[in-house]
């Protein structure tokens, strides 16, 4: 245990279950990126003993917790939103410490964390959300009769989440992937991300104590520390895992996926990659308002030092007066611009190393350049947009891999069929928008279509970040946005990667799940002899 | 071209689009199991060039029949199964030629196949089987406004379709999976099985004749022959193909899934392969109703000499005096069915082989064995129901192995304990099987609940055999028996796999996709602002 603030104490050992585990020795500390210095608590690095014991009390406490009803479910996930409310500002100093973010990004993101937590309490106490499908037997159907079978989602068994470096919240120990996972009644083993420990097990400790508090399992969550890759490959490897979520890197998402599909028994991985979320700014709009928008696009592209998945890394356009104007107001935007403190030490050389590497190639020319370095921090990014005729953009394959970090980068095309050509060219996204003017969309129509068919969001007259969570988002998209573009890691929808549909055939009424029940004692939407009904 | 019967000519040429493709020069005919002699029709042995020229024409109609309206493409569904229809028993004796299953078992699976076709048109006509998804702006939200976000589920793009040995109509060319592909709005490349080339050539003309009535894009469907493995390794591999579908064996879909996943771009296999289907006697039931069970499964074992894919190839009992008078009557049962022909000589070869292999283990004993040999026909099936002692299942992974054909094995245990711990050793399954009285079901509820956990259908007191094509249906199931338990291959449920969730933000109304527009124009059920409505 380290004292962390005035009130807190973290929990500095591995969690499996309702045991914390003794330490065996070697143990790490967290770098706070802005002064490139050690924080306090020395992590125990988890051993792939615990991993192994931490699946078989996650597949246990299966057996029993995929039963567990919707209500408790539900108020397990509020307390654990209550939880996170209440360790207050210890958490937020935390976090910032630990990744660099400012605090008012980080006060957003426990909103958003809270609100997923919320979100998917909401979902299970509607119910509907299990998909339950009816059909009635018809005894004297003719050539044969049809006998009575029912189906719904039931959750697939144990899941891994790794802890995303970008959102220590959003997309860490309670985050997306957490609360999904728990709510369609998979227990969750999370390995937590090396870059903000101390905010880990503050948040860890909330769930334990939320799961002991409504009489969960023992297994239904449980929370191991590594700085290096031996326990993520451990759980991944694990006869018991059934289902793998990471956000991260193309290069560490596609090495899990690697080893989940070389197992005895393949599980499915979703990863969540990386995307460039190419934006096209159509040449009515250049023309009426390119200040405006080189505004909008100065502030997504260094919005938390462009870390967040769906930066605008590219800008497409054809040339024009109007691209002309835009870019000397963007330039002059990026210019004014302070350097940011990026997430770890290692992300912000990746960054340097990248962007300079870029800005090297003799087909790119700069279109703005933040000036302003924060001398007192370390780890500082300067914000660049660059500039690249589509014709080099073609030429050379790299030119379509992400930078992480403010890098952006505007593709001159000399008309639209070029343009579109890039577009036809692109890898598939989680974003891709248009600024456009209403009255020029109608020419554009192609464009508009290969946009929608490489994405998973299309988004019309505003910039890719910001992420709402609700029904209606989809954050993924084809391959290498994210590893499977059937499914969502934001929203509602996001539950779907846990569960796979169960089909009861000739079973008595009392003997079913409630959810297929005749008399509908849950009053779920369901498919019932093919109309949609809650009675 | 080649005549079969009084009408009708195979066109034993590949169908790339609207064109036939020249003769290369390799061809081969169909055999017919029953005569191990050969049928008429040289057909053609497509090139990988035929291949390319497939799924680039695939991808152009693509960018057309995705957006192409929900009428004409149940219209185009109708027609292809009026076609078939309109074969006749031209279809019927030609399948039954190459097939070796009987005529009332070819009708039957006839009347599935138009059945489904107009299944899925009814569901394109209803058409809220997209899953709209309805967010609309909150500007006075704080601290954010919410932005106006609707999704809906679109086409992932061309599909390559394997056609399955087992049902030359139902699974194959305008099988479960080409109509679920094609209802999505995803162009299909059919990989015709070459054990049933003639039935497979009569169907596609069928399918590009029904595409050409109704206007839709050259490409929209192709089928391809060999009777090796290039051409389907080339469309697999081939860049513009982005879902695949197989029912077979676990060797073939694993090498299917393999290929997909090796790509730049790796792609989703949807594999159907092994299950041995799983049926648990409990013991009242065999007290009460030995001899009845007995003839239940004498018959579902040997239905269609035991080639389908919810074969029940194992049965779980404890031992009791009931359980000696099952064997005794299922024994007797099993000795008087008749010999059947199989689908291939391979298949009947590869059958012998196995049950001879598991029949010549020492902890293996025959229960019951069919000894009417059909001598008139060659490859011919004999059935066999087997025993093994618990003990010595568990003993040697082997056993759990699917022996494709009409062979069963029964697994003694001592006590439920015993019981248990077989299920818990076995591997996923389609589905799995409790044969009980009503009263003793709640004392074996763990058990129970192991099945629901394995399987993709939980069945109380039936056969395994017979899969209703309807809403309700789950026909897959965890891995081994698929390569993706979050899916079905049949059931209105099998279209979920050729989309994909696409979220539109900030779209103005008559911008937006039908499915998505404030008035609802297609009165399909969304899921609007957190409300379910038609309106």
């Amino acid at each position: 245990m380290t004292r962390w603030g005035k009130n807190y104490y973290m929990n500095t050992q591995n969690i499996i279950g309702y045991a914390l585990i003794p330490p065996t020795g070697k143990s790490f500390r967290a770098m706070s990126p802005a002064s490139d210095t050690e924080l306090a608590g020395d992590f125990h690095v988890a051993t792939t003993t615990d991993a192994d014991a931490a699946m078989q009390l996650a597949d246990k406490a299966f057996a029993v917790y995929r039963h567990t009803d919707a209500k408790t479910k539900a108020a397990f996930l509020r307390s654990i939103a209550e939880g996170i409310t209440a360790l207050g500002d210890e958490l937020l100093n935390r976090c910032a410490a630990e990744s660099g973010l400012p605090i008012p990004r980080l006060t957003g993101e426990r909103g958003r964390t809270t609100g997923q937590l919320n979100m998917y309490a909401n979902l299970l106490e509607e119910g509907s959300w299990v998909d339950a499908v009816i059909d009635t037997a018809i005894p004297d159907r003719t050539p044969l009769p049809r006998v009575d079978i029912r189906k719904m989602l039931v959750p697939v068994g144990p899941a891994v989440v790794f802890g995303a470096s970008n959102f220590p919240m959003a997309f860490s120990v309670a985050g997306g992937d957490t609360v999904s996972a728990l709510a369609a009644g998979c227990p969750v083993v999370v390995k937590a991300h090396p870059a903000h420990p101390g905010a880990s097990a503050l948040v860890a400790e909330v769930i334990m104590q939320a799961a002991q508090k409504h009489g969960l399992p023992d297994g239904v969550f449980s929370h191991l520390f590594d700085d290096g890759y031996a326990v993520g490959e451990a759980l991944v490897k694990h006869p018991k895992t059934k289902i793998v979520t990471f956000t991260g890197s193309l290069k560490g998402g596609m090495a899990l996926v690697k080893m989940a599909r070389e197992r005895d028994e393949p599980i499915p991985v979703f990863a969540e990659m990386g995307s460039t979320n190419p934006v096209i700014l159509l040449p009515q709009a250049l023309e009426n308002r390119a200040e405006e928008l080189a505004k909008t696009y100065s502030e997504s592209v260094t919005m938390s030092a462009g870390q967040f998945c769906t930066n605008p890394g590219l800008l497409l356009a054809v040339k024009s007066e109007g691209l002309d104007r835009f870019k000397t107001a963007l330039g002059a935007g990026i210019a004014n611009v302070a350097s940011a403190t990026m997430l770890t030490a290692g992300i912000c050389s990746n960054y340097q190393k990248l962007s300079k590497e870029r800005l090297g190639n003799e087909a790119v020319n700069i279109v703005g350049k933040a000036d302003k370095l924060n001398t007192e921090n370390q780890n500082q990014a300067l914000a660049v947009v660059s500039e690249i005729s589509a014709a080099d953009f073609l030429a050379d394959d790299k030119f379509k891999e992400e930078v992480f970090g403010p890098y952006s980068m505007l593709i001159v095309a000399d008309d639209m069929a070029q343009l579109e050509e890039v577009v036809g060219y692109l890898h598939g996204q989680l974003t891709a928008t248009i600024m456009a003017e209403r009255e020029e969309l109608a020419l554009y129509k192609p464009i508009i279509d290969k946009l929608s068919n490489l994405a998973g969001r299309v988004i019309l007259n505003g910039p890719p970040t910001g992420v709402e969570v609700g029904n209606a988002m989809q954050h993924g998209g084809p391959f290498p946005a994210t590893s499977d573009s059937r499914f969502t890691s934001v929203g509602t929808g996001a539950i779907k990667r846990f569960v796979r549909p169960v089909a009861w055939q000739n079973w008595d009424n009392d003997l079913l799940p409630d959810a297929l029940k005749d008399e509908n004692p849950l009053g779920i939407w369901r498919l019932f002899n093919n109309e949609w009904s809650r009675k």
